[in-house]
């Protein structure tokens, strides 16, 4: 069976030496206040590191056990009862589903190669501004599109105009396989946007460890809701991911990943192109997926068990569209998990089961 | 300035060199399955462990990132919005707080020395039964009262004919420094009864490491809510936890906690009975706390400026009730963190300000 569902790292990606010393010297040096009641928005050593790093200051660092549950204070404090929140479509199904627990009008807008469509954008904007825009700008999730940089201008320009909030999510922005970066939304319009990440892509995703960066004041309200939630973050861990960071051993870490996974995504590409003549895709210069649009007449109810006959394991493409109709023929293939060789036998079993 | 705010054990009781060795052990033997997106209810061994040690089924088990974050979970799982939880009053401030903000309609009962008023508890039943009862049954916060047996036996009798959930948080029952042990109320009715606990008090507050004991569908409630919340809970504490609990080195560490703050507990109950001869106050057996009642006259607008001047940081007492006026001449004093000298020192220093 090939696992063509979740977005997950090989494990055999973990640092787990490095990992080990940099737990034992965190602890030794730093325990009695790692393991100790601790302040809510994080461990301040590495608060200070991920300022520095994001050039802002450590009171706009923001930690927790996750950045999908940061995305949960984030709605819970910022959001009104009922207000709009517009997010991409197709978009990361645990978000949707975690803006629509937490009461929010959840508005979808296609998304486009280069980014969201900016024309259905202004017009929704135009019914009713929302309260947040979720958006994942560097290799989606689940497409793999990079929101371009006049579009990231446009609705940096929207958001100081109308007075909404972008959720800028990044997880898989440090995962570049090639091109140049373009240009964060939080250094586009830094008063409008919140940016999040995590070290679930880049490290270790058990560690759960999310972080925002945002002005103050959203910090200092998220800091209450949090205390009232869970007093504060697991602190060992972000001890540990100090030490580790100190240490110097990311960027190495990075370019470990990048080197691996480049070649497993120009495999997926070599293939699509080869295999799927009717099918659209975006070319994602990064990240974990390839979002893959089938032609007409592809249904997820026929594929997925056609797929798991032939040993193949599918996420269902409707899961990421909040009108799940919208997705009966959405693929959304991650890769970084398979050697090119696994993901070459996973298209050839895929391509026959493919109405073209 | 000694303080007398929070209950936070005394740093140099971190078993620090055992945490080092333990994590070292788990991120080695089982770091490929730590470091990896995790099963929402917790790590397995760990599930175990605490299975066989609270004779139950590891699928009646649900680690979360702090107890108090799994009352969140629970209330919004088990209540329906606007539904009645009873709370004893005082009760845990931060407890009130969630099942606040979660929407349940919080109802106070008031604290004997033996636990919860069962007359007005009665009475309240018959007003409208409860979803969820909070009880601190060992060694409560803040006031210290044990529940005794009797009164376990009917709140559990009640559960069974009205139907209400019943929650045991008991973070403070492994630290009892004499007297015999009170059957839980899990042990009296364990279809009624969901059984609170965590690390933070036995081993250390940082690993915000909770969790639960309950029945199988309650737990699949919550992973269910838990999962859409932030996948799963941080898990390479819970390995080093886990194999720190397999080396068998919690009992020692019982012991020396035991052997630590029971003669600091004597020793506030000492100058308790020497020096506050017009307040009331429990004799706890164990925890961290004695909630003293001051005699009339005394206000906590006038008597925490005045400690504050003295050298004491004092905890609000209106916190701990839903009420504040009742908490008006209310202190919960902490004993843990502090030696016996800088008790009494503390004691001394306290006794001129209150009216007696």
């Amino acid at each position: 069976m090939i696992n063509l569902t979740r977005g997950v790292p090989p494990v055999e990606v973990f640092p787990i030496e490095d990992l080990i010393s940099a737990s034992e010297r965190s602890l030794r040096k730093d325990g009695k206040y790692t393991l100790q009641y601790v302040h809510s928005p994080g461990y301040l050593p590495l608060r200070d590191w991920l300022a520095q790093e994001n050039d802002v200051q450590p009171d706009q660092v923001f930690m927790g056990n996750s950045s999908l549950e940061l995305l949960q204070f984030l709605s819970m404090t910022l959001l009104k009862p009922g207000e709009r929140a517009f997010v991409e479509s197709p978009s990361y199904d645990r978000a949707n589903t975690l803006l629509k627990r937490c009461g929010a009008d959840v508005v979808t807008i296609p998304l486009e190669t280069d980014g969201i469509d900016l024309n259905i954008f202004e017009k929704e904007l135009k019914k009713g501004v929302p309260g947040l825009v979720y958006i994942i700008a560097d290799f989606q999730n689940p497409m793999g599109t990079t929101t371009s940089l006049v579009k990231r201008q446009q609705i940096a320009a929207w958001a100081r105009q109308y007075g909404f909030i972008i959720l800028e999510d990044s997880p898989y922005r440090q995962l570049r396989y090639r091109g140049e970066p373009v240009p964060t939304m939080r250094s586009i319009a830094p008063e409008c946007v919140v940016q999040m990440s995590s070290f679930s892509k880049i490290l270790a995703p058990g560690l759960r460890m999310g972080y925002l960066i945002a002005n103050a004041d959203i910090v200092h309200k998220l800091h209450e809701y949090a205390v009232d939630t869970y007093i504060g973050p697991v602190t060992p861990t972000q001890g540990m991911v100090y030490e580790y960071l100190k240490a110097g051993l990311l960027d190495a870490n990075l370019i470990k990943l990048c080197n691996l996974y480049r070649p497993r995504l120009d495999a997926l590409l070599t293939m699509l192109d080869r295999t799927f003549p009717g099918s659209t895709y975006p070319r994602p210069e990064g990240g974990f997926f390839v979002g893959v649009t089938l032609p007409d007449g592809n249904k997820m109810d026929v594929l997925i068990p056609a797929a798991l006959e032939a040993g193949l394991n599918l996420t269902d493409g409707r899961g990421f569209f909040l009108n799940p109709a919208d997705g009966d023929r959405f693929l959304r293939l991650p890769f970084c998990s398979l050697t090119p060789e696994e993901i070459e036998t996973a298209i050839r079993k895929l391509e026959p089961l493919i109405v073209k």
